[in-house]
């Protein structure tokens, strides 16, 4: 029993692609992590839901970018300018954490582990790709730690960019950089995660693992 | 270097978490398949992208349901109804496959290998569950084998339905149900998918693989 499929309704199936539930399915596989089968999934279950869900996040989703902006201090997203972590008296305005972009920021501050304030760069150093420090927001940076742009001196710098190509060059770039400025660099450690197991690790963690041991 | 966490923080961050990017994070963590951090990435996606991608996205979000219903004949979702498949001449209407979910439907059209029409059940049978036959479009089904809510006559009819406990017990029923019907019923054959191995294979599919044999 094998019916064999009729050419004939190639023509008709591209047209049906034009309809609203294709466009959305096609609309979400467009977007990063989500394939052409997850999209299918999300896009009926959407469908199968209550419309109050498409709607509620149709509404959400048109006023993002007047609700969203960047903040003029440290480029994160905020709906208010400078941001909360900008404006809070309680954080520690002399330690500034250096990310690559603001969802960066955003799982720092889910980690709870930081008390200071934050400076989104924008991006990496990346040549082959076209990304000079000139792209990212490295003047405002150093209009910070000039004590130009704010009353607080800041005393540390920790950078906290991906242990890439890409992240130690834009660290090595900015650590030269600001060389000459009153102000202590650091880097996050880099090293086994914790759960890790070093018969799985790769030699380079393992080697920097050693060269950043810590005294016990 | 351990900065510990301001507590007092923990307030403002909970206010924070009704801002439009978390809320939209939250919806679409809600979503199948998408997780906390995958949401966080789309959001983000959105946000730094042209505010065009996330009005098109609205806009076919509110659109939707309006759009998009059920095809009065097979249940599937349509522009239409009856539905493109319901419609064209071009297609077999003497056969029909069942699906659970207008999903499968449209999984099945994509592998463009049957020439038939389709019929939705909208679920499957599952005692545990609550899901009665009568939850699902089984009396629909009953009239189109009928041959009262069309003119051709249908010949065969193929469940294609999941190989697991609950398809399983939903081809059953039907299969005794339609048994006084002058219809030929079939199942799409269970066995080891293509490329697979038998080395990995589990028992029961390899059981079914040895049962379903085919000559060569």
């Amino acid at each position: 029993m094998t019916p064999r499929m009729n050419t004939q309704r190639t023509d008709a199936q591209r047209m049906d692609a034009q309809n609203a539930l294709d466009r959305l399915i096609i609309l979400f596989s467009k977007l990063p992590g989500i394939g052409k089968k997850s999209a299918g999934r999300i896009a009926y279950h959407i469908l199968d839901n209550n419309p109050a869900l498409a709607h509620t996040l149709a509404k959400e989703l048109s006023g993002l970018h007047q609700a969203i902006r960047r903040c003029g201090t440290c480029g994160g997203f905020t709906e208010t300018d400078p941001c909360q972590v900008c404006c809070d008296p309680a954080r520690d305005h002399s330690i500034i954490c250096v990310v690559e972009c603001a969802q960066d920021m955003r799982i720092i501050e889910d980690a709870r582990e930081f008390p200071g304030v934050y400076h989104v760069l924008g991006g990496l150093i990346a040549p082959l790709e076209g990304v000079s420090p000139a792209d990212l927001s490295i003047e405002k940076l150093a209009a910070r730690l000039s004590g130009n742009a704010s009353a607080v001196k800041v005393k540390e710098l920790i950078l906290a960019l991906n242990p890439t190509i890409e992240g130690d060059t834009t660290a090595l770039y900015l650590q030269k950089l600001f060389n000459s400025y009153d102000v202590e660099i650091s880097r996050l450690a880099s090293g086994m995660p914790v759960g890790g197991n070093i018969e799985y690790i790769d030699k380079l963690t393992l080697s920097r693992s050693f060269r950043g041991r810590v005294k016990v």
